[in-house]
């Protein structure tokens, strides 16, 4: 089968590989319908975290159930599927919690590569939601973001306490930061503040449901969000870059006895414990648990309440995915759909 | 009037100073009836921070009101009242959230210094709290418990979501940590895990509640509370400590979708950005709120329903504070009571 391949920091390719075979009986195979390319997919390919050999890229994804291991029993052969990029069992006492992304049998899907036509999906019955009814295409697209960017977002969100009568401030607007203001927007937040200088960025972020857009960082950025909130700080705040700045923006942005939802791959962060201390802010992220989220977000996704989607901005044939980092890597598009 | 005052690392003394007066309208001077030397004053003792010249000391108090300025409405001269280390108004929004330790208008006790026979008690009508009746000498230790220790360990165990059905760690065998055992036990934790090897402190651990003694440090200790919570981790853990090990210890000891409670005064701790992404934990903590806490708390011990006043293990007279100082610091005692 044709799958992406990266070598090494910026060279990525399509190439033949070998298709997935069951190895659990808990595996199922899917051929995948579509694909995306990940903010995180370009740490590597910026060369900030390693390249150890030709590795086999991709963790967000949408399929039809190919095969399935003999104890699989939750979804069945020809089923619409989507799952999140952590496998996951959801019935150990982590997933039960709500933090699948942490499962104790946890499989992460960027180890396996999903930008290719098949994969294999460890812990199946856990991992996969069905997908019920015939979705359009703007649907598949909102499904495909399901995966990964809007259950990310989703969980800044959720993690950021977002909700009725908050000020709720994003610093990010990459399709995590934008989805984000949706998830936001969708929890009742009152008033969102979208952190962004990119045009086409801040009018995605109020179509989500930004309130106010800010375009000052750092120091700057957090005396701006401090002025528009009576010198308070936002009640919540999602993270969702990974760098010192992003982190220490969000923590400064927020009030004390706020939350920061910080969702960002962390790279190069060190927070000071004293600073912290004294910031006293309630501090939740990781990566997300979009498993929790899922069954909701497609039912939103299929009754048109949602459209994530449209952060799709470039979508490209599998066989041009290395014009697609290309165009993530130079910022042309924010979030390439990859077609099968 | 006589008041404990810093001179350098290890040269504490009595000394006479001025008497405190009325500077704003909303002050309150009170008459100090009992105060303490807390954990946090051995920093300072111990040269990790700084001396800056002769500097009054304490910020736990329990006393009668002498005199209130123009404005203050909610106490009266005669009352016995108790205040937190924290001078809050108790009314803007952070106040109102119940994080008074980080009102706008917050002044640190510490920078007054309640171990003396009269302190100025800013913003006395957001910051006092009038008890009731006339306290035995054993509510009288346990309402200036409430002060700081008591108040901190309770915040710490509600920053750590302690409850019915958890599993509570607690990092730090001092008076905070050992209050918060009692904290998560009247908060209906399930079972509560000391950390501690200290017999004294390991039989307050228990008097308070806690049905485990873990005497493992470190990486060691984790793997312990890993043990004997089947593998999972505590759901929530309480540091009271404030070193880096003692912050990794509760951040590891915690599962994947815990909380951390932290409220040791943060020295020399860095938290690795990708750490603590991959732990996905709750942090919440800092200087505790300890005013949201006290009308209950008040209530609790003029009922007699919790005794946190045992924590007091040396009582001395204000005149001989500095070997209060040489106690703890030497570990001969846990939390040295000023009688006055």
């Amino acid at each position: 089968m044709r799958a992406v391949v990266m070598h090494a920091p910026g060279d990525v390719r399509v190439e033949n590989v070998q298709n997935p075979t069951i190895i659990e009986p808990t595996d199922a195979i899917i051929r995948v319908t579509a694909a995306c390319i990940c903010g995180s997919d370009l740490w590597p390919y910026r060369g900030i975290e390693d390249v150890a050999g030709p590795t086999q890229m991709g963790h967000e994804y949408i399929g039809v159930v190919e095969q399935i291991g003999d104890h699989v029993e939750q979804v069945k052969v020809g089923d619409l599927v989507v799952g999140s990029f952590v496998a996951s069992d959801n019935t150990c006492e982590i997933c039960q919690a709500g933090f699948q992304s942490r499962c104790i049998h946890q499989v992460m899907m960027g180890a396996i590569g999903t930008q290719a036509e098949y994969a294999r999906i460890p812990l199946a019955d856990g991992t996969l939601v069905v997908v019920p009814g015939e979705p359009t295409e703007a649907q598949q697209r909102s499904l495909l973001a399901a995966s990964d960017v809007l259950g990310t977002g989703w969980f800044a969100a959720v993690a950021a306490d977002a909700g009725p009568g908050k000020t709720v401030a994003v610093v990010g607007d990459g399709a995590v930061g934008l989805l984000g203001v949706l998830a936001a927007k969708r929890l009742g937040a009152e008033r969102i503040i979208a952190m962004s200088r990119h045009a086409d960025r801040q009018a995605l972020a109020r179509r989500f449901g930004a309130t106010d857009i800010v375009t000052e960082r750092g120091d700057a950025g957090v005396a701006r969000i401090k002025e528009l909130t009576g010198g308070y700080g936002a009640h919540s705040t999602i993270e969702a870059v990974g760098t010192q700045e992003s982190m220490m923006q969000a923590i400064g942005a927020t009030r004390p006895g706020g939350h920061v939802g910080y969702v960002g791959v962390s790279h190069g962060v060190e927070l000071d414990g004293m600073d912290l201390f004294f910031a006293t802010v309630n501090l939740l992220g990781g990566p997300a648990p979009v498993r929790r989220f899922l069954p909701e977000l497609v039912e939103l996704i299929m009754s048109d309440q949602i459209d994530p989607g449209v952060v799709f901005d470039l979508t490209l044939p599998l066989d041009e995915a290395a014009d697609g980092y290309r165009a993530m890597d130079e910022r042309r598009a924010t979030k390439v759909l990859l077609t099968l």
